[in-house]
């Protein structure tokens, strides 16, 4: 047991050169995302004024490969290459012959995966001469990323923060502070948006967001920064995927199911898109599995429509499964979950079979959470917990099954800032809201119109 | 620049296989510890109803180094080796030819570097039947670290919590939860020292320690745990001074100054000791600078006496700088440094010369913390951050002296559970108490009669 090793590292020379693309790997033409006001085609023009040009471009690249700019993986040797860890108490814990792994972001200043791509977008709007970049943030995790990348390539930034979010977690708000961002409780009074909405003093991710646009949008010097959901988020997070690969290889094994937990999709992007490009090029077999809320099963239960990305309905529509831009997720504690819809290229592979998903309730996934930290030692946050639960399964399965299978799952971020949910699970207080049909029927009927998709 | 490094990793096979005792290198001979109530040499007896016998004989070992045992060494591989970082953007920052490295404890999943002893004191404990630790935590850095490690070892735990941070922390609370232990507030109903003490409702580490020592001299299954100042504590924290040497092999450098912040002296010992024995040892020449609050300055301006190692005088007496047993120092945010004594071999080192102290005040370490952030992503603890102040005169003394000295300091601990004293710096809220002459003219008419030291 003593040689067993626990953890794989590798050095800053192994930091990716490239971002992966899956885009052009994909079967079939890419949908394209619908002007909100024509419903046409959206191209590059209409996100100039939000975006800068190289992030625009790389939204819609046909190359299969990105360069990294150096300044970039300069700023990732702050924490990148992130740890591969092999979870063997765990194992032994859930008496399995299953071999498990796990990718662990947590290790970066902001604590999740966020950074990846927010050091990569402060970088390309520092570049194009940008100032200050707007943004919304919801739980905390994306706001701080992208403060804590601004404060690297002297940009301002001033972030959004949903009104609850901004009064329970103000910890959070402190964190974006001391990387130097200006943090507004919104609705706020200095946007349009805000004072129309001052009858919500609680707030939404949707009046966030749309309190940053206009920011960004009335702003010469100011863009607007998305955490998710984009083709451009999903790429820079690969970083993610391509080391754990590497990792994997020097442990000797390759992951017959890679799991991670979904949001916007933009983490299980990150570590599952390199090996989904393997698959889809022939080289190998696996599966992936994504993992989501029962009360946000966007993955399991939703429509595979064109809907807007933001509740307001001022974003382009997607294509993607989506539960209706205006569905208010239940309060739950992994509030990085809690959005309608989810990436448009993780849409597709579900749809096309190659990405299956399971949706699990709030104490299910909370005890997963707390046998992993009494094994593993790390506290993991409410989202990865989720993907923590669906390993579970897995094990059980490799056990029943009297087989030794190599599981990779995404640990996405630690839970230093989520005690308070860990707290409300230990005193019975966690609910397990579900979503119904009758929830789904409603939404259906405010879908935009919008051509339906093949 | 590209090609500059940041980070300097190890491989699990490089973590330490001994733990370094400074004690038989020390000048003269060691002074013992004197029992409370005969003020004669305590021998191992004494302790033994508090520490299974392998702890107390680490504590009075005269061998050079002590192996680690190898599960303690499995239990590592959770974290360890830690990252050595090369502080580039704070230099650049700085504008100092100075090459400034820091050793980062924080990836610990308690977030420092208490794990390091608390693991090594769970599996004794374990090895020798007892069931259960008892300590008292402030903070809660300490209290998470040996409820983490009583999790791996299949023991219980039990948490005094001084009263006023158990109700303004209450995710350390949570944190110590979710790894399986039981927290009290302290003072609490289960003690005679709790009970003794209702009058004092916000508590104090003192009465917490009381009621700790209590449970565990009363239960035979349990033991206490304490997490600074003892030499068995100081010896387990040298892995971390070991890797960095080892770093700084690889780095190609080696330390001018080496710089850490001291409470009870453990982590500055953990990082210095290792360093400190080569230059006893006639190798190299080295400077030793530790960094203590101006509201608790112990080594700046202490008297070098016999004294308590707690309030209530229950412990034995420690040759030591002390500000008298008895000192309450003012409320100040980083709680792991207030403590009115220190380490007896790191007192013996400053007395002889070989380890400067410098003393600093709150408004100007957060200033430092700051500035670090914003460079270096990682948001310190506040008793790090002394340390980083420290570096900033070091670096500035480099600049005007103009020579590329090379600084290697320890951050000890990350701060996301101290982000309420960053927004009480931003809200200028913080205060700069300062320890007064008449405070050390009181301390020192209520030290106890003891022996003189020579």
């Amino acid at each position: 047991m003593s040689e067993e090793s626990v953890k794989y590292l590798l050095p800053e020379s192994e930091i990716p050169t490239h971002w992966i693309n899956l885009l052009p790997d994909l079967p079939g033409e890419p949908l394209p995302p619908l002007h909100p006001g024509t419903l046409q085609p959206a191209g590059p023009d209409d996100l100039a004024p939000l975006f800068p040009m190289a992030l625009i471009m790389q939204e819609v690249s046909p190359e299969p490969e990105i360069e990294i700019p150096e300044p970039v993986r300069e700023a990732y040797k702050l924490w990148r290459p992130s740890p591969l860890y092999r979870a063997r108490r765990l194992e032994r814990e859930l008496d399995t012959p299953a071999h498990i792994y796990y990718k662990y972001e947590g290790v970066s200043p902001a604590g999740s995966h966020k950074p990846n791509t927010a050091v990569a977008q402060a970088y390309e709007n520092a570049q194009a001469g940008i100032h200050k970049l707007a943004t919304e943030t919801g739980a905390g995790q994306w706001g701080s990323a992208l403060a804590f990348a601004c404060s690297l390539f002297g940009l301002q930034s001033e972030v959004f923060m949903v009104g609850s979010s901004y009064d329970q977690k103000p910890y959070r708000r402190s964190m974006m502070e001391t990387w130097g961002a200006t943090v507004h409780r919104s609705p706020s009074e200095l946007t349009a948006a805000g004072r129309a909405n001052a009858e919500h003093p609680t707030g939404s991710l949707g009046i966030a967001i749309s309190e940053a646009v206009e920011v960004a949008a009335g702003r010469k010097d100011t863009n607007y920064s998305l955490g998710s959901v984009l083709n451009h988020v999903c790429l820079h997070q690969t970083v993610i995927g391509q080391e754990a690969a590497a990792q994997m290889a020097i442990a000797g094994e390759q992951p017959d199911v890679v799991i991670g937990c979904v949001g916007g999709g933009s983490n299980f992007a990150g570590l599952a898109f390199p090996f989904v490009r393997d698959v889809l090029r022939g080289g190998t077999q696996m599966r992936f599995l994504a993992a989501e809320p029962a009360a946000c099963p966007t993955l399991t239960r939703g429509a595979y429509r064109y809907d807007f990305g933001d509740t307001a309905g001022l974003t382009p529509l997607m294509p993607m499964f989506t539960l209706g831009h205006d569905f208010v997720p239940p309060p739950m504690h992994a509030g990085g979950l809690r959005y309608h819809g989810d990436a448009p290229m993780l849409c597709g592979l579900v749809r096309a079979g190659l990405v299956e998903a399971r949706a699990y309730g709030q104490n299910d996934v909370f005890t997963a959470a707390v046998r992993f930290a009494r094994n593993e030692g790390i506290i993991p946050g409410p989202e990865p917990a989720h993907a923590i639960r669906a390993v579970f399964d897995e094990a059980e399965a490799a056990r029943e099954a009297g087989e030794e299978r190599v599981i990779l799952f995404g640990l996405s971020g630690h839970g230093n800032f989520d005690l308070a949910a860990y707290d409300a699970f230990f005193a019975g207080r966690l609910e397990d809201p579900e979503f119904s049909e009758a929830d789904m029927e409603a939404a259906l009927e405010r879908l935009p119109e919008a051509p339906a998709i093949a």
